[in-house]
């Protein structure tokens, strides 16, 4: 691993901020802007390969956020990566599909357990929005209940940030506590004969707060009271999808929902998203108008099939319950050891670690973020991260070397009034 | 060119329409659904080639519609190709963008006449939405007017169908007729002083009527009324972007955008959008939140760039006007000789043919485009088609060849009360 360096006004991430600076609002946009990182991580990048990702300076990380989902099998994975370059060398966005969209929906059907059909996409948002179009011409009503403060999308209807946004276009949003029965039971008595759907995300991840899986009696109600009122149960399993289990990620609760929105991981990082779902529905789906440009490409398919078969072949989730379970325990053990308590929430594959006692910034979890980064490890102080198959226990292991230096670093610079162990 | 034949059960097309029945709603979904294509045009392809397309079946045709507009430079070209595969083979989806997101946003700084900055997303629907959040982001006002019958995008607010949309979606829009100065005052009245932006397409390329391009009078109209009124002049040129004019479709009309979308052909068949943007609406676009899983990814970006560099130094647009313009004489020539009379409008990069007398459904027309595609040519009937640089003077002749003997054909088994020239 490369010894990273602090950036510098010479750097080749802050030359480039600088002319994006110039044409480009705020210099970057979205999740990906550094802005709300840690002070010292990068904004650019030039290279991945397997569980490393190389900023455009040359430092090399040992990466757990896996480009915020979307890497699963390791950063330019060779069987994907095949299997696009050969469609693409044939030819990607023509005057229809290619075969590959037809191998995909069959993939996607044997694969995930309710799923009768699949449409295909680029953008998460797109799934999620397909999802909701298809609810409401289905049942032909319009209330649509999601929980308070979960991440849907950025589009006006679900977006986080209500800047440009009107009231209209959240009129038909309804909300309730994700694992709260009682507010989800409120929620369907205040959309009445009206209530379309009821979206749930594959687990409770809103930035910054602890992890909640679904308990079974908050899955079984969302179950129960769309099969009485007849709504549609949308699973956003754009986050989670094959991570979990390539079932889909509510398989473990018992509960199998009407439609999955999925992306991030479905094609190992090309742009790919998908709604897959019931027989019921299949008409519905059939009667709504979504498309796009790009949307009938042939390499991100060819890639997601792939992806998908190659999941299967080595049991990806187990994969990385295996590395997750590694981390989650090193951390744990070292943090104890230097006088810290963490607070590790959510499935092991996709971790968020807080600092007990932490205050609301998450500032002791930034400086260990720093610290961390600086010994090549690239770590999020208050998303969930990813991990990869490519997380084998040798890398996990390395990134364990650095982290235990981070905490030692953290412990020498710990200020008197932060994040005891309880 | 390959001898193409007529669909028959044993064809790979039939085969993959079969099995696309069993897991996609109606067998295939949106703007590349063969079933609104004349008989005999196939769904599924597998290969293009400059101005070549070849479908699952080995058949091969000069293609006009470029994957429905994407395609600028031709299928497969080396240079965009290269740039892609340059990125692609180290990494494209990371934990940030690569240089290459500055390098393009500095490209459509130089090269749009109004850009100030640069955002840039995955579909033409993501950068429209954009350009209506920040609209309303920088004026805090509600009301859009679009053109009646304008495509959009396939998203809520703007979908061509209304099926599992509510009226919410679009409570705020306010509609004008293309071209009209006196329905664009009215519509401008109507949302008094609510007015966020005005959005205008190109040219009118509504489904299946003839085109039109801009008058001036309506330009300045529109521009005129922006200023007076503080609101945002938004270009949808993602259709028509760079195959017109590089610094931007209405550069010829002496009227500047304040925001511009583009998409389909910005990276030659790459998945990528952007929006352009003049200074003052650059605050506005910093605080709006957009973002997407995929809209960092380098190699998209890479081709963005090589495409526009490619484009500038052939001077690709009056490429595509001279192609257009021998397409054009020609059919006119021919449609004449065999006793018909064409309807042909729009840019001639961008052409809509029609036969005048035609019934509404177009049935002379897609029995033209019928004997073209057996001759090996794929035209579309009622949607603008699209062309590009590598439609050299051989291959539009080559094109000429095919259709003189398909217009013999229509000539032929024409029915006694259709398509006369007038």
């Amino acid at each position: 691993m490369n010894s990273p360096m602090l950036q510098t006004n010479e750097s080749q991430d802050s030359r480039l901020r600088a002319r994006a600076a110039r044409v480009i609002p705020g210099g970057m946009w979205g999740h990906q802007r550094a802005e709300a990182l840690p002070k010292g991580y990068p904004q650019f990048f030039a290279s991945g390969k397997g569980a490393r990702v190389t900023d455009v300076d040359g430092r090399e990380y040992i990466d757990f956020m896996c480009a915020w989902g979307p890497i699963i099998l390791g950063h330019q994975h060779e069987g994907v990566e095949a299997a696009a370059a050969a469609q693409a060398s044939a030819g990607n966005c023509l005057n229809g599909p290619t075969e590959h969209a037809v191998i995909l929906a069959e993939r996607l059907v044997d694969t995930v357990a309710h799923a009768d059909w699949a449409l295909l996409q680029k953008n998460g948002s797109d799934a999620m929005t397909t999802c909701i179009t298809t609810a409401r011409a289905a049942t032909g009503r319009r209330k649509i209940l999601i929980a308070k403060g979960a991440y849907h999308g950025a589009v006006p209807w679900c977006s986080p940030s209500l800047v440009g946004v009107t009231s209209e276009d959240r009129a038909h949003l309804l909300h309730f506590t994700f694992n709260d029965v009682d507010s989800l039971v409120a929620a369907v008595a205040d959309a009445g004969d009206d209530l379309a759907a009821i979206v749930v995300s594959a687990f409770r991840h809103d930035l910054g707060i602890p992890q909640e899986l679904p308990t079974e009696a908050f899955a079984h109600a969302v179950r129960k009271h769309c099969d009485d009122s007849g709504a549609v149960m949308v699973l956003d399993d754009v986050r989670a999808g094959f991570r979990l289990n390539m079932a889909g990620s509510w398989e473990g609760t018992g509960v199998r929902p009407d439609l999955t929105a999925f992306s991030k991981a479905i094609a190992n990082g090309h742009a790919l998203s998908a709604v897959t779902g019931s027989e019921w529905l299949r008409d519905a789906a059939n009667s709504v108008f979504v498309t796009g440009s790009f949307w009938y490409a042939g390499a991100q398919m060819a890639a997601g099939v792939a992806t998908l078969d190659e999941l299967v072949r080595i049991d990806g989730p187990a994969l990385m319950a295996r590395a997750g379970h590694r981390l989650r325990n090193g951390l744990d053990e070292q943090a104890a050891r230097h006088g810290f308590a963490l607070n590790q929430s959510g499935p092991v594959a996709m971790p968020l670690v807080q600092f007990a006692g932490d205050d609301p910034k998450a500032s002791l979890g930034e400086a260990f973020c720093g610290e961390a980064l600086r010994r090549g490890v690239y770590l999020h102080h208050r998303h969930n991260m990813f991990l990869s198959t490519a997380h084998t226990d040798a890398e996990i292991d390395c990134a364990l070397e650095a982290t235990e230096d981070a905490f030692a670093a953290l412990a020498r610079n710990r200020p008197k009034d932060q994040g005891d162990a309880a």
